[in-house]
Parts: C-alpha cells; sequence; structure tokens
C-alpha cells in the first residue's frame, strides 16, 4: 500500500456529487428525460472521447482548441475528450443514422470536458442535458426546440426564466450595414460573445464610424424587446440579412405565441451565442439570480457536412449544475435520500433479519439491515442519523420515529399477518 | 469547414449507442438502481478522470498502469481516465464522507476506461452498475453484497445465472501450504487470473512438487462445488488460512441459502479476483452462453487506507453490455422507442398541428409533429417508418395504422370533447 495521497483530492474544475447531490442531478435529468420523450426525442449515448478531428469540427463555438483535453492512443493517434454533445451527435447522424427518416430527433445528458482551469470557478466537467433536431428547417423547426426548451424548464419547477432569441444573419447583416473593418468586427464579436459591453463600446468608439452606425452597432449588442419594437428600431438599417433573419424571428415569434409562451420568450439580439457552428436562429435561456444562461441552442447547418453529411439542424444544451443552483435559489431543495426503515440484526440472527428486509422490500420500502449489530439506543440513533421512518426489531415489532412534520408511511399489517405489532413514537431530539 | 474525417470514426474500444441500444441499457440501469434503492443503497456521481496516484491506487486488480488513459492539466500534473468506480467511491467514502454513520451504503452506474485496443474486441469504455458496503464486515455484510448481485440479475429477467465465491485466504493458505517459490506462484497466479488452465497446470508441473502438492494445487484452480464438497475435499490441507477461509465461505453460504438464493450461488474457488486490493471474499456471475463474467466482486478491506481511511468495504461491478448480451441471447429484445403519435403538419398551419401535439402530449403520449409536411401516403409511410401507432391529420381526425399483433392504444374521446374523430385501420405492408 502507498501512502495517503496529497491534497486536493480531486483536480481542479471537477467535482464529486455526493448522494444528495447525484439524486438531485438524476431526478432533474429524469423530468428533462420525460419531456424530450414526450415530443418524440430518442436518447443516444456516444463515446466520453473521441479523435481530436471531430472534437475540434464543433470547437469553434466552445471556446479554443487549447481548452480541449488531449491525449494519445496507442498508434500515436490524438484523442480528445469530447467538449460538447452536438458534434458527436452530428457525426452520428451524418453516418451512423443517415439512412433514418428525417427528421431525427435526438438527446443526450452526459458529462462534457472543457479545460479552463484558469479562471475562477468554471467547470472543466460539464454534466448537460439536450436535444437535436436534424433535418428539418424552418420557424416550426426552430419553435419546437424553443418550446421544448420551455417545456424541459418549466417541468423541473423552475419558475421566472426568461429565453432570448437572435439569428447570426442579423448580427452579420448589421456589421455589413455597417462596414466595420475585419480586425475590428473579430474583436467586436469576442466582447459581444463574452457579454463584455464596455469593451464592445470600447472598440465601436475607436472605429471611427459615424455617430448612427455608432448607434446602430451599440443597438444591436443591447437590444431586448418584441418583435414589433425590434421592426421599428431595426427595419431601416435597409440590409437585406437583417431583414430576412428579423421575418424568421418573427415568424418563430408568432408560432410560439401561439404555443402559449409568449411571456417566457423574447428578443435578446445581442446574446453571446453567435460564433461557431451556428447559422440562424440562436437563443439562450436565463432564471432569476443566475448571471450565466442556463440553456443555450441555436441551428447549425452546416455541422454535418464536417462528417460528409448534408442536412440542417438544431438543438439546445442544459447546463445542469446551473439549473441546480437556479432551483436553490428558489429554495427547491432536494431531500437526502433516506432508507424507510432499518432492521435490527443481532450477532446469530442475521438470516432472520435479512429474511425481513427481504420482506419489507417486497412491499416497497427502502430497508437497511443493521449490519454493525447495534440494538437499543444505539441503534435509534443510527436509523435517526440516517433518516429512517421506523426501526424493526429482531423480534419483529416496529418502531416509528416521528421525523419533523411528516406522518410516515404505515406498514400494512395486512401484509404481515403472523406479525406480533407494537408501535411506539419516539418524538426527534431537538 | 474542414473536409470530412477519416474512418474509422471513433476511437478503437468505444462504441456508439443508437437509440434502441441506449435505450436497452437506460432501461436496465433503472432496474438495478431500483435494486439498489431498495436495499437503502445511495447513488454517488465521481469525476470523469482523477489525479493518476488516486486511479492507480485501485489498478492492482484491473490490469497494469500502462493501461490508463493519462494526460496532463496546465500545471502538468498527470491525470487519468478512471479506471473503475470502486477506487473513486473508496476516495470519497475515506475523505468527504468520512463523518457520515457507517455503513456507507453506496451505488453508481457510470463509465469507467481502460486502454487495452491491442486485443480483439476488448472494449476501452466500460459502463458499469454497481454497489460499494463500507465499514461492516462478516457473513452478513458478504452475504447482503452476493444478495443483491442476485436480486439485481434476476430484475433485469436473466435467467440461469451462476454466481461463484471464492476467499483470496483461501488460495493464499494453498500456497503457502503446498510451498511454491515466490515467481512461479506469481505466474500461477497471473494464469488463475486469466482463467488460463494450460498455462496454470504447465507451471504446476515445472514446480517439481511431489504429486499430492501438485494435485491440491489443480483442486484450487478448477474446484467448483459446495461447501461441503470443499470442506471433504480441503480440510486436510492443514492451514490456518485456508480453514478460516472455507468458516468464512461456509457461514456466508449459509445465510446466503437462508435467503433463497442457494440455487444461483456456489463455490467456485480457482475464479480469477484474486489480484490487487481485494482481501476476502471475491465472487463473480456468469450468465448461459457468456465466457465473460457479468459482475464480480469482493471484499477489500486495505483500499481506503490509501486515502487516509480505515474501514473494511466489499462491493462489485456489474458490466453493463455484457449483461445486454446475456439478456440478447435469451431472446430479450429490447424494441425500438418510437412515438405514439405523428402529428400531420401543412406549411401554414403549423401553430395548430404543433397545438394538437401539445394537447396529446397532456395525455401522456409521445407525440412528433411532422416538421417535414407530408401528407397522404408519403405521412403513413413516414408514421409506419418510425413506428408511430397513429397519425392525426391536418383537421384532427386520427388514423389508427396496424402494428402487427399489437392492439394500438385508443385515444380517450372523453378528453377530447369537441373533435371530430373519424378511425380508419390500414394494414401494415407485408
Amino acid at each position: 500500500m502507498s501512502s495517503p495521497i496529497s491534497r486536493p483530492l480531486i483536480p481542479e474544475g471537477v467535482r464529486d456529487r455526493l448522494p444528495r447531490e447525484a439524486a438531485r442531478m438524476r431526478r432533474l435529468a429524469a423530468r428533462l428525460a420525460d419531456v424530450f420523450r414526450a415530443w418524440g426525442y430518442r436518447e443516444v449515448v456516444t463515446p466520453g472521447f473521441e479523435y481530436l478531428e471531430t472534437v475540434t469540427a464543433g470547437v469553434g463555438s466552445l471556446g479554443r482548441r487549447e481548452d480541449l483535453y488531449q491525449f494519445f492512443d496507442r498508434k500515436g493517434r490524438t484523442l480528445a475528450l469530447r467538449a460538447d454533445m452536438t458534434t458527436p451527435i452530428a457525426r452520428l447522424a451524418a453516418t451512423k443514422m443517415a439512412g433514418e427518416p428525417l427528421p431525427l430527433r435526438l438527446s443526450y445528458c452526459a458529462p462534457v470536458f472543457r479545460h479552463r482551469s484558469g479562471k475562477t470557478g468554471s467547470a472543466n466537467e460539464i454534466w448537460q442535458s439536450g436535444i437535436e433536431l436534424v433535418g428539418a428547417t424552418g420557424a416550426a423547426a426552430d419553435a419546437e426546440v424553443v418550446a421544448m426548451a420551455c417545456a424541459a424548464l418549466a417541468a423541473t419547477g423552475l419558475r421566472g426564466f426568461k429565453v432570448g432569441l437572435s439569428h447570426v444573419d442579423f448580427v452579420e447583416g448589421i456589421f455589413a450595414a455597417v462596414g466595420v473593418e475585419p480586425s475590428r468586427e473579430v474583436a467586436m464579436k469576442e466582447a459581444m460573445s463574452a457579454r463584455d459591453l464596455v469593451t464592445f463600446e470600447k472598440g465601436v468608439r475607436e472605429a471611427g464610424l459615424p455617430a448612427d452606425r455608432e448607434e446602430l452597432l451599440l443597438a444591436m449588442a443591447t437590444f431586448q424587446g418584441t418583435y414589433e419594437q425590434a421592426l421599428v428600431r431595426f427595419s431601416s438599417v435597409g440590409n437585406l440579412r437583417v431583414e430576412r433573419a428579423l421575418q424568421q424571428l418573427g415568424k418563430t415569434l408568432a408560432l410560439l405565441s401561439e404555443l402559449g409562451v409568449a411571456e417566457q420568450v423574447s428578443l435578446d439580439l445581442g446574446l453571446s451565442r453567435l460564433l461557431g457552428y451556428y447559422t440562424g436562429l440562436v437563443f439562450e435561456a436565463y432564471a432569476p439570480g443566475v448571471g450565466s444562461p442556463l440553456l443555450g441552442g441555436g441551428r447549425y447547418d452546416h455541422l454535418l457536412a464536417d462528417f460528409g453529411g448534408d442536412a440542417p439542424a438544431t438543438g439546445f444544451a442544459l447546463e445542469m449544475d446551473r439549473l441546480i443552483s437556479a432551483l436553490e435559489r428558489q429554495g427547491q431543495d432536494a431531500g437526502e435520500p433516506s432508507p424507510d426503515t432499518v432492521v435490527e440484526c443481532p450477532a446469530g440472527r442475521e438470516a432472520e433479519a435479512m429474511g425481513r428486509a427481504r420482506e419489507l422490500r417486497a412491499m416497497g420500502l427502502v430497508v437497511v439491515v443493521d449490519l454493525l449489530g447495534r440494538s437499543g439506543d444505539a441503534l435509534l440513533a443510527y436509523a435517526r442519523s440516517v433518516g429512517a421512518a421506523r426501526v424493526v426489531d429482531a423480534d419483529g415489532a416496529t418502531m416509528t420515529l416521528a421525523t419533523g412534520l411528516e406522518d410516515p408511511v404505515k406498514l400494512d399489517p395486512a401484509r404481515e399477518p403472523g406479525r406480533r405489532s407494537r408501535s411506539v413514537t419516539y418524538n426527534p431530539i431537538h
């Protein structure tokens, strides 16, 4: 045996999920999966790592190539941990699933990996749950994905979330209309992508543009409002891409309104999802008090071409930890998974205790046998410490532990015909 | 856009799980999780990679250190993909969960990674589902874990599986009693570990031992049977470790028999789980026609010490893909996840179609809107190709598609009061 390893115990940017957190994540993932399933989306599972070329097909939107965790196989080929799920699913859709009827509706729940340890508190292992809709274009497809994002968030119990929409062509069209020189345009887009309005505005001021064009760029980066308000502000731009993008956004918003999510959805034309593989409508969801988007997505009509395919696509990814933070801020706590019943197990009577536990499990209860052979107060203290609602002693008698305001589930005496039953209620220690 | 990447699409030893396979794995994982939960085990989720020192704490039982996928963080520290879940959970139990009441009962379902691409068909990404019981020793703890293995396999619908038990001290004691020289002993144990009886027997013959000792080694490596048969064969060895190991196996088998799994469990004293961190009772489960164990585990009383802890522990890991193979061999097929209903969606009537889909989903149905705007035969062909049970047309009329022998679920007319209902049954194309 080697000596104990030195701290920290785990690498930067990754985390352990103890039972309470793991249960919360699984429960949320199950609710999201139920929504995805109801809309006809089918889960796929892809490898934890891929060839570097595959992962980099999508890396534009994810950050820098240096942010990938890279390593080698035995033949010297470079592998990388997947940095998102959209890219592997685009690979699947373009290859192994190419023969299936379109549109493909696919979902996932998995961790992705990006090496950003330099930044404070940034996560390098990011659990995501999301969907991809491959082979459909137009406002109805865009609306389906945005409406699902709303349905998924609502299914988790989250209140007050907002979904903002923008469009890659709107931003490109505004830049074209203004006529910013290419190097400045790149810097401005990067500032938008980081939602760094101070840097963006500085870039605009330094570009030496006429006042109305400066104002147009600032309006683009900061506009939040309705489609009608956007028309008022941007219809005078006189750029075809801008006009078409606004038209598409308007059609999608109209559908979403008819689907009853007008309250949650509006335009947010400066949102940060504008680099990389996106080609059309893009969107993000925010919750009150959480600075980063819970969920982001959009249309990526050219990514499949990187894998020899050819189909338009859209989708979104939800970050589980941001969702959990948002729910915690709303006082939605998880609760520790705990056994219903602890069964006393004195030395020499193990078979009896284990048989009793088996019967109780058959009734649907969560049952632990006390393998450390505790009795009396020690047994009760143990049962309380693990949050059990009751103790069954060596003779089969049930003792109910009062656990706060909840009335503990009663054992059904009809299911235990031959059992002497005595029920004693203990008050919790205050 | 870069040009399409060259084949193979994914690295050796990893795989994509398309919807059918993914659904099968999730369904099995959910059944296993139900069993684990009923026994009071709580799921934990640990990072996909750890510091190399952490992963190597458990590597003895897993193969060679060179089999780890290693890479670096930005400070030059070596990381590795986890090669099992027992080691990270031992780390958790010894550190972050050290203050919790014992025993700890923990479960997981996650992929682990071992680089074995040289071998034909070997998996480098292995999805495992399993449990760890930390802080309890003795026959009842060992029996709990073996009984759970049986309950978990039974819950998946698997028939005819067998669980074999052995004990590290039994094997060590036999080697001590025989007096094999150390280098030969290592080679023999490696052959046992690989279940390579030819090499093992060759090693025995070359050791130049008296015939009765040769025979004892061969009996150890090949014994399969009851506790009583083992007593008859090995009680004359006269080694204290052998005697105690048999006693412990006997006590555990007696408990398992009283728990009703005597049929599934027997002794398999030469089983391969004898190297690495194991310290006591070890076991493996096999299914008819599958050469590799579906599940393996055992007692590891010293692993927590590597993380500054001190508690006995036992557990098992089940390999999802081997379980899936075994179930397939028994004709237990998964079935493709498919929508209940396809809703027709002509151009210009998207909001209507999407609203109709929303109503049907509220009734618990899995519903897709045909975003490609098909109608007539094309719509029916699409609905059949995705396995839908019915089509709802643009006017809200329902057409039932006969799908083999199954009688498709009827929509409840009471839930759709204002809807004109016409029901046409189409025969499937033969």
